[in-house]
């Protein structure tokens, strides 16, 4: 059987972005699937105690020329937003109202463009134009962001992680196995290749 | 001219002791020498405001299964000691002692012996036993840990280190570029092939 891949990710984060390019390919390689798991890179951060990069000055300082040299690394673009942190809450509830074969496609459409090109993931227009870009209808799925059992969904999955150990983003899990990180691809490569001789 | 990587190290820490197995190759692969600088991580992290990963519960637990991956992965011996976090003062001082030549050895001797066996480094006969292992005096070099020219240049170093901007370990410089992390090595060596060309 196929192996699948949990990938919980949050637009807002910059390591999360940097996986979401390397991600498919990996999964290819290996004959493996990416469930992608919306949550709130926020919550999990209050429930595990973990606190981001950025409180760190030197930790924030070091980020801004490590993300370019990963960047650099992959041969993505890659804009430090000025909108930085912004609320994905709006992307993030999207994604939670997408049926499961589309929230990939979303996902890397709202890190592309808040990542990729700087764009304000926050603002309703930038997320109605992404969705025109997938051939989805963007205020149709801006109304779903209020729907009671959307914002459940999203609080859900953020809960589910925590649960599972995540402490920050990219989280992902093979069957019981955690690995955390956009530096973590050689041991999930590896992991993939074991499970399947 | 050869390119020199400035490895700042400190044996308490698992993730240097992963990287300090590897450092010697990915020096030879560019022509590159290693320059071995003694911290103590405690200042380091005092200074920056970071902190240890086990200060974050879920973070500790990861760190275990993450450990042991990556020590997979390289086909290294790894042991998590029962004494975590030893002291590596005396260590880390007999470091500062000897001639520059020596620390390399010093350094993967005592992450070996901490992190590959388990054994107790911060016990006078652990590092006398080492010390002799290398052919060097161990009463004489631990005597030294109590000279305060040696004592000051420990704080030197460490003081050096978070004045670059660490904030961790193991931290790596190539002239003013910082890395940080065992998981940076595909970086710097992408960084040593392109300052060659």
């Amino acid at each position: 059987m196929a192996a699948t891949i949990e990938f919980y990710w949050d637009a807002v984060s910059p390591y999360t972005y940097l996986a979401s390019t390397q991600i498919d390919a990996v999964a290819a390689r290996h004959g493996a699937r990416v469930q992608w798991k919306p949550v709130l890179l926020g919550g999990v951060f209050e429930a595990s105690g973990n606190k981001p990069p950025i409180s760190v000055p030197a930790k924030g300082k070091y980020m801004g020329r490590d993300l370019k040299q990963w960047a650099a690394h992959y041969g993505i673009p890659f804009a430090f937003p000025k909108n930085f942190p912004a609320s994905s809450l709006a992307a993030q509830r999207v994604a939670c109202a997408l049926p499961e074969a589309q929230v990939g496609a979303w996902a890397q459409a709202t890190m592309n463009a808040y990542w990729g090109r700087g764009d304000d993931i926050s603002q309703p227009d930038t997320l109605k134009a992404l969705a025109a870009g997938l051939g989805l209808d963007g205020d149709a799925l801006l109304a779903q962001t209020q729907d009671p059992a959307i914002k459940e969904r999203l609080k859900q999955n953020t809960a589910e992680a925590v649960e599972r150990g995540a402490f920050g983003a990219p989280t992902f899990f093979i069957g019981k196995i955690m690995f955390w990180g956009n530096d973590r691809f050689a041991l999930i490569e590896e992991h993939l290749a074991r499970s399947a001789t």
